[in-house]
């Protein structure tokens, strides 16, 4: 049974404050505890007998059986799934020296939770395991973030820091899209660097531009001829990992 | 000023059977509406003063002034805009010679408004000027799909068929991506042809599968390593467009 108790201190993982007061994040659905329950300690499970019974051997400091009903009023969804859990918020610390060799993502204020968990899915597809977030980004685990990265959000490395001083402090290319940028499939890119994605209405930031070293632009087709005054930035960032991955099979 | 009538009558362009009865649709906020009044006919607008006195001389069969209180409530956002149209829905018959020599798209029953709008999007960005969606797919002209396509909804030829029996009936190459097709930069993309992009949860149907000339797939890096299963389906058709659109630029 899931008490009034543990339904009230679920629905309070929806605000931030919560969240990092404990260190815990909620996560909904099958596929997205299955995942996670791989990847972090899970501090406590609720499901359905029938979800419990087909998955047995889960471990989790707490698991309990709960109606359809108590899930229903525990859950943070619209349409609430058969299992929710409570994991413990991963923590890492960025260092300059960490990135060498690799591949990562700066994001310079992400407003759009929906947006932030389809940018770390697409990080994790293209395997760039660390992203570094502005403080001014939106909080990663929220949970429309959470659910939107479909279990991607245990694998990536994320971390918060004061995103100029950081870009400041790394010896590496930093890439980033502007209208005046070089065309994306022309400019020499590295194997390893940084690529900063920007706010969905302000792009990069002033004093992150200052930082980047490679400017780069994704091209309409034909060049000028579209309408359309920019892409989604989750789009973006899409495109750009696609092409920096593209670049670097050729070289294998 | 906006009466309660008409307020009404916006509201009914929620549903799909008021918006096709009538043949019109909605569309809220300052640069969705801007870019339409260029595109496509404007049955009716509703602004405050002021939006209408920084954008004379517009084109639609009636202006109205209204308060804010007014466009909050005949709005179908959650944060009302200082202006709102309704615009007569273009309509389109697909031929299969009218797609000879260019590169479109089909979608196979996208259900996600969202989606829908971000791909309507990316077509704009990428000169992909007809959309080919399949009976079952999200209806485009519903006000999410419209705000997300932020105006590109009035310069994509979009049309709605029986999609199987429109792709067997064309002569040019059709592209889908599935897990099991060749990498995405190592295949043979003409600049012509039918990109197939299917539904969120299930992919490109039986019926269109048998139809695709060429599977791609879009590698994750490196391949097979990621635990992610799949990508977004916006996030894979900006991936795929902007690879067609990076090689037709390299034969320029």
């Amino acid at each position: 049974m899931l008490s009034q108790a543990k339904q009230k201190w679920i629905r309070s993982l929806e605000l931030k404050k919560f969240r990092q007061e404990q260190g815990l994040f909620l996560a909904e659905g099958s596929k997205c505890c299955l995942d996670l329950l791989e990847l972090l300690p899970c501090r406590f499970l609720a499901a359905t007998t029938d979800w419990l019974e087909t998955h047995p051997g889960l471990r989790a400091a707490e698991i309990v059986e709960a109606s359809t009903e108590e899930i229903r009023k525990a859950s943070l969804l619209k349409n609430p799934q058969e299992v929710l859990a409570v994991f413990e918020t991963p923590s890492y610390e960025p260092t300059a020296e960490g990135l060498n060799g690799k591949l990562s993502l700066a994001l310079d204020n992400i407003q759009d939770p929906g947006n932030l968990g389809t940018i770390l899915r697409i990080a994790d597809w293209f395997g760039i395991r660390n992203v570094i977030c502005s403080i001014g980004t939106v909080d990663a685990f929220n949970p429309k973030t959470v659910q939107a990265t479909m279990g991607a959000i245990g694998r990536i490395r994320l971390s918060y820091t004061d995103l100029p001083a950081f870009l400041d402090s790394v010896q590496l290319p930093v890439y980033g899209t502007f209208l005046e940028g070089e065309i994306l499939y022309d400019a020499n890119l590295q194997n390893e660097g940084i690529i900063v994605m920007g706010n969905e209405g302000n792009g990069i930031s002033k004093a992150v531009e200052t930082l980047v070293t490679n400017k780069l632009f994704i091209p309409d087709f034909p060049i000028g001829a579209t309408g359309s005054e920019s892409l989604n930035v989750s789009v973006a960032t899409a495109i750009v990992c696609s092409e920096f991955r593209r670049r670097a099979r050729m070289k294998f």
